[in-house]
């Protein structure tokens, strides 16, 4: 409920431009009466330069297809997450312009090179090659959201000297979203490492007493780094959309 | 391990300047020699003005006084969490100067009226009463670290229409510290009004199945708004601490 | 046990005109008797007009046929739930007339404009696509027991005001039952809002530490609003049965 | 956000009787300005004759009959929940003619005789003596909220006897509570006597397997008996709260 | 460590029968000897007349055929548990006379009419049709164990009534054994009725909160009637083999 | 609803002995009215010579005595569960000739020579001394109920020998109470050695990991031995009451 | 970071043999540039005679053969664990010469004769034929490694004197690996015999109450026997490492 | 049951010395008989010159002292853990010659300077002194039981040059116990440094989503390290009797 657009609207009452009943629907319905009928997965209006995002499961190639096409249509740039190939193609089938990137399973229609809006760099840090869907979404999403960014994987706190070896790096970004499954440890061990805000991602990677994501879940919640932060399991995009919103301050 | 301080190392190596032995020693123990014997809270070294913290329980008033005095020798401000009201009389009878807040629990040897740092204001948003000792830890350390807070309590989500009310202190902070128990819905309903970083503080206030705080804590990962990340329960100098670093960005 | 069955069965001992014996057996199988063989979903009589209902999971077509047939041969209408599109198919193959609701999975064997009993509207409310079928099962259980029935879905707690815009909607319900999923917030804001009887439906939509439901499930019992009570995950078959009881009070 | 107050206002604004910027500050406060300082257990306006609740847990003496007295100026009935005896005896102290129940910890300040707004009887079943409390606070609360209450104690599913002999107590009630610990397996068995909403209240009796209340929870949660709803463990004020708004129906 | 079976060996060793190394031998390795190679579901000598059992899970229609045959061998009955129909067909087709028993799930190799040596009726009691694979389970292997089986399925506690007619059954049982999903109330109510052992049996049947049978075992563990033993989830044969035992006293 | 009494009743109402209505009247409250005021532990009529058990936590002494009394004057001798020493005092100082075992907790009122009723032996066995309060409460109850007791404590599946020391007396046992606490292994070796029930006691017993006998419990319900079930954690009255009943049979 | 190899470093910059700058960046990345770019199983430098490890699962078998050949060429023997078989068969088909181990899934690309470097035997135990293929991996890893292997399954402890059978070879074992599911005993059982360190190994073998491995991990974590430490559940190849390391002592 | 022991007896029987009846006896009884009442903590007979241990917790001092002092009988030193320092008082008014640890709260009746046995040296490391109880348990037992121990305080994953800074010690240890509450990482962190076993002790340290160690255990047991091992939570105890098993090979 935008405070100027409700003093513009009560002004345009007082001055008689506008009656009292039509006022109160406006103010009632204002603030998503311009977005269509779109379902976005943020559930709110992203406003100021971020794209739409669309959250692909549960909805059939057919639903997508109409939403991207209902938002281009007001000009917005459109950011499908969680596609699978085969959605992701028939979607493509009936619009056009639209790249898939298959390991992060997103699909994108907007420029193929988004202006950097971010202030900074932002790291997306990773122990393992099965953290790779993960790292790619938030990578992705990152960067259509306008963002440079520094993907590391491959750098698991059991061989620490990788991690060092990257140290300048990781020191460097301004926002660093770090995704790791199993145990969880890389975030308390980059956030002790760096004086940046840290967004941890536990993944639902590992097996047994990793519990789907639980054992990464709870060491990131409980690190002794307190510069980390921790959203839900597997939500690369998530991560990446506070990293955004954090690199544009 | 500092890359420059690491390259001015080798450079006295090849000069002579320093013997390869001597070198190895600096090398290994470099960067927290300077720190002292202080055992902080993060974990790490607070650097750029952040004043250094200790966590209390666990420890007596007799070690916190000689880690606080310690500190203080070397010209640090020193802010001390979740410490009982008699440990910190005991500590405030041993070192003059400290100021003791009761709800929060903190106890702060620093200046009185510590300089504004941070870039814009950190609101704090709960809705009961009983979150109050979180919410006033949060306001407190993120004082402390020289930010301008706005603390907005007893804002629930089932008297939507309070919240409404501070609509715009809401949208004019620049990161909010979003505290709550029970079923944890107040981060997704303020995620969603504000386009800034939420950073959500789930605490151990409830009963039956708020299991000590794991309902509001599930609730807040699984948040359907995109710009809340989470923080341990009843963590409110964790939430201050990250608030403070993007309030510096 | 109806009472007056019962006395009536004693008036029939005393004047002789049924044997002890055989009103002993009478007296022990009563209640149940004229049922038939079938095993309705709701495990007890649905005296007084409600229509029976058959849970279709672990029952093969031929099975589920059968029951249709006795409790049509009674002259009971007859809605059962959880129905794949193919068992529906097979049972509408054996009896005419059925009518299949695709996303809440019901199929219907009854007048296709129930005569409404209930005495004000029942609100399903809910905040995304993906919790459709339970919004659609809660619906159309709903009308087939003659309810008049308010669908609002797409109104989630993180768009505040797409919530204020169906304000009066939430209002005029007489009942409302609110379908949710991952945190499970939505009960707590529409119960804030209104002054009756709140019905909170935890779904399995989510991933992550949404844990199948949990996180939903733990947020609606917590719940800050004191008109919220809970049925089990994904049970819109049992909000609607409910609301249905109270809705004729 | 009355929809008559606000096109009031609107009109108001329009007739210039009201300024665009008075109007809008009115707009952002009004629902619930004129309730005052107090915080209240359910969160939001207890409005239509229900009495205010106060729930006591984590407020001093001082600070509870600081609320009452601001309640009672505006004419309001306060009841205040989970109330300590030394708490209830402090209160007492500072205002007169409050009445406290020590079973179920209420503390009453309102008419010894509350008249009956409920059209029809609540009715109040629990299996065991350990649930006593539980069953007070939501008798006491029914009463208070102007209901008859029927209370039946005592009734256990091990001894199914008991329950049929109350068979015509438990038919004749208009809303039932059903409060059990342990496997909480008294909603069902009543769900199933009865054609009216049941609401179930686990209780954090027991020991061992019962988990404080888990498995009571889950049971009544999974209960095949469809007319059964619940509520938060040992929350005998929700309960009552949810049949009062039935019962007025 | 059959004692007589020592002592025997021991003096053996006394009259020189027997060399000392030869009865170390035998010592260490007599009990299971003459078992053969068998891996039997019950991980022991199933002596005294009680058939052999092999759990099916995890071997291959080749296996369980071997492990029947060298029983057979040696003149013992087999009863192959949770056996999947193409499985127990390529049994069958090596191995003639099996009797498939295809909602239970097991593979007999014995006498069609197995002779009575309980001394009593085993009753196994159940509520809904979903639990039929466990209850058939239970009743099967009590059948081939030598019992007089008695079955009383849907009887749930929400239609009391249904109980009630079968009082005179469930009295005249010698041991019970009782199959619930869900909310696992039949065991305390049968349990209130009866006054012989009953053997509760879990099963996963059910959805949301039932999280698999865990609501139901911990309903059982927490049962108000104190004869209700428990064996696991989905566990028909252990109640059978238990309710053996004590039949045979 | 004893049949018996029920066509007594009948017949009585066929000769106009009764009136209809007054044979309703019985007819409902029948089973129970005998028994008094007494609310016992197992919340059912223990017939057929087992003494009334008396629950004791959330009782005051004065309450307990007043049961205690009321089931003495119809010659029924009383067992008090779960006593803390002070309350035992205190109803031994009301009532006469109590006994009170401090390890177990129980305080019996009855013959301090219990006939022997049970057909065999009951042992209970035990790992650790910690477990003793369930031990000793399970082996005090038997001996009340009239059985001959075998305590066998100290015989952990860590020192696997002194189980075979006392394999005679554990084969010897008609049923077995098995006690065992951390990982609750006990039942498990026991049940492979004995060819009778094994009733399993998980107990509270244990650190860490154990979680308060979760450990233990879910090792016995999963035990490798088939002759085992399971009781609530530290349940020793519950294992002591079934085995009674089998030890009857 | 190697000490030598570091003050080789610092020599040769001392000496000018070494830029300071180029000193740096072999710093830096020197202990895993050797490896190339492999990702394997263990995370860091498998060094001292130990063969790779590759984890096979989200891996291609491309990938696999890729990280293969990169090791040979280096001189390594590669251990691929839980491979699939048409993965390992299209491993195969790139790579001549590799032994795939059908019931451990393992892949093995080195000597048929592996060399026995540990100093005595590891026993692997296990109770039942479900768990062969976590006793088969751990077995097989072990010889890779270096190791005597002696392997004793179908040594439950519901059957004691199996165990008893074995005792000799259990007490010869330089180190032990016990495997079970279920109720997960046979640790403490064996822990019991000998004085030797044992790892024990939680399978997901079992149902219902096992919960995938839950209650053999927690009953061996709570083991009454001291010299028990534990892996995740399945994790064989762990087991097998920890071993080697201790054989080699 | 000690084989050669077995054999002379059988010897001893064949040539008449002993009768079989006798020899029976002994036969059942011989591992444990000559130890005495004793229960210790292990559970078994701890041979090879590793002194007894008695686990305090659910002793009196009485009873401790008397199992001290037959052990002392028979020449055994005694640790007895676990002791709180008004017990360990008192048992040391009792017996002369003890000496209390006061953090890890261990009393030693044995020589003040053990000979040491071990081959090397065990590391304890942890993070925090919060740890500190855990982590002096372990070192006080491993050095009564004849190890050369490393003690590495606070050297936790978010300070890593802590831990670079004592690499060189950590690669000199022959056994490794790493401490770690909270995320417990440290194990994985020093687990990729050394070539030894680890043994990792989770710690109940930290609060909220800590879960009184669990978010520990799980993280340790999901650890990234192939060469980690997992006791129970705080089990100092038992991570020093099992690496010195290992320091003895």
């Amino acid at each position: 409920m935008n405070r100027d657009r409700i003093r513009a609207l009560l002004d345009q009452v007082k001055s008689g431009e506008t009656e009292p009943e039509q006022a109160l629907e406006t103010l009632a319905r204002l603030p998503f009466s311009d977005i269509g009928d779109a379902r976005v997965d943020t559930h709110r209006a992203l406003r100021a330069g971020i794209p739409e995002v669309v959250y692909a499961p549960g909805k059939t190639a057919e639903q997508i297809a109409s939403i991207v096409r209902t938002l281009q249509d007001v000009g917005q740039d459109v950011l499908v997450t969680r596609t699978e190939a085969d959605v992701a193609a028939r979607v493509q089938g009936e619009i056009a312009g639209g790249e898939y990137e298959t390991v992060g399973r997103t699909l994108w229609f907007g420029p193929a090179d988004v202006a950097t809006v971010g202030k900074g760099v932002i790291a997306v840090i990773s122990a393992g090659t099965a953290d790779l869907p993960v790292v790619t979404e938030a990578a992705t999403v990152a960067r259509c959201f306008g963002n440079e960014v520094d993907v590391l994987a491959d750098v698991g706190v059991a061989g620490i000297h990788r991690l060092l070896a990257v140290h300048d790096q990781l020191r460097s970004a301004r926002v660093l979203i770090v995704v790791a499954g199993m145990e969880g440890a890389l975030p308390s061990v980059v956030g002790g490492i760096v004086d940046k805000p840290v967004i941890a991602v536990p993944t639902s990677v590992g097996y047994g007493a990793a519990f789907g994501g639980i054992a990464a879940l709870l060491g990131m919640l409980t690190s002794c780094a307190s510069n980390v932060t921790v959203v839900n399991i597997d939500n690369g995009f998530g991560a990446a959309y506070v990293a955004t919103l954090i690199n544009r301050l």
